[in-house]
């Protein structure tokens, strides 16, 4: 037995974009408690020239939805950025998993060895399926859910690994 | 055709691994070029109750290890935290990629349905071998090398998305 193709992009993306969600329902819960403005967060970044909160959950959302469409052969579905909310990025986020729950694992059957290409800047970047879940997809979905996490711990927001993590939670 | 449990593990960790220690010689690079001590960035962190960067490496390092014997059905073995400089602290990446390297596709063929048990302060977790990677060493992992990248963005190196994904760079 082995493990299929779905496994390792639908069921990782599902599982990693809840917790954001999560992650997403607690800062607004602080923001709350604490009687600031929750949309002062959106806006926060690391660095001046790196994405803000709100670009980060939306750029985590997109990799996971288009890189599954892309392993499947298909068009990536295209959702609008508008969000200015907390509330209007977590239903952002279960748009996302609602759409990546939908694709069948038989939608990824043999994907593992199918050529995927990726526009990204002046050059197309080529992979095979799996060397693209494991390099590119995987690496990034989690890379944009980690900022937004670390945003908002750098602002305060009391958070822990385990709103991160969520392990166990359904024991 | 399906995927094995170590394509989702070993390589996916000895890739993230090697793009992790790419992104401290950069760091190293920028601080002798911007005429700063190197060492400041190992202490740097991005709230005051979140881990600096030595420790975030040496997690992140210590995660895919730890996490490869345990489904391995092996006891993990133990590197001990006492790196000073990021030449320290890439060489304790270079003999982790060299470990996880040395594990055979063999040894962990079957383990997507192997119990694995961690300890998580009074508790112990519990999970099959594909649920463990999917929901707990997979994003820990990605969690430890994105937040060590965080904190150098966030302290000015020059650093971007493609050192971290590094994607293409065998092209």
């Amino acid at each position: 037995m082995k493990v299929s193709m779905h496994a390792l992009s639908v069921e990782v993306f599902v599982n990693a974009l809840a917790n954001l969600s999560w992650i997403l329902q607690k800062a607004a819960n602080d923001a709350a408690q604490r009687k600031f403005d929750p949309g002062v967060l959106l806006t926060a970044r690391l660095a001046p020239d790196m994405f803000p909160l709100t670009r980060q959950v939306q750029i985590a959302a997109d990799i996971a939805k288009n890189s599954v469409a892309r392993l499947a052969g298909q068009e990536p579905l295209r959702f609008e950025d508008n969000e200015t909310t907390i509330e209007q990025l977590r239903a952002r986020i279960g748009r996302t998993i609602d759409l990546l729950k939908s694709v069948p694992a038989s939608a990824l059957e043999g994907s593992e060895t199918r050529d995927v290409k990726l526009p990204a800047g002046e050059r197309t970047l080529e992979f095979k399926g799996l060397d693209f879940l494991q390099r590119w997809a995987i690496p990034n979905v989690f890379f944009h859910i980690t900022t937004a996490y670390n945003i908002l711990r750098h602002n305060g927001v009391d958070l822990g690994k385990r709103d991160y993590l969520r392990a166990g939670r359904d024991a």
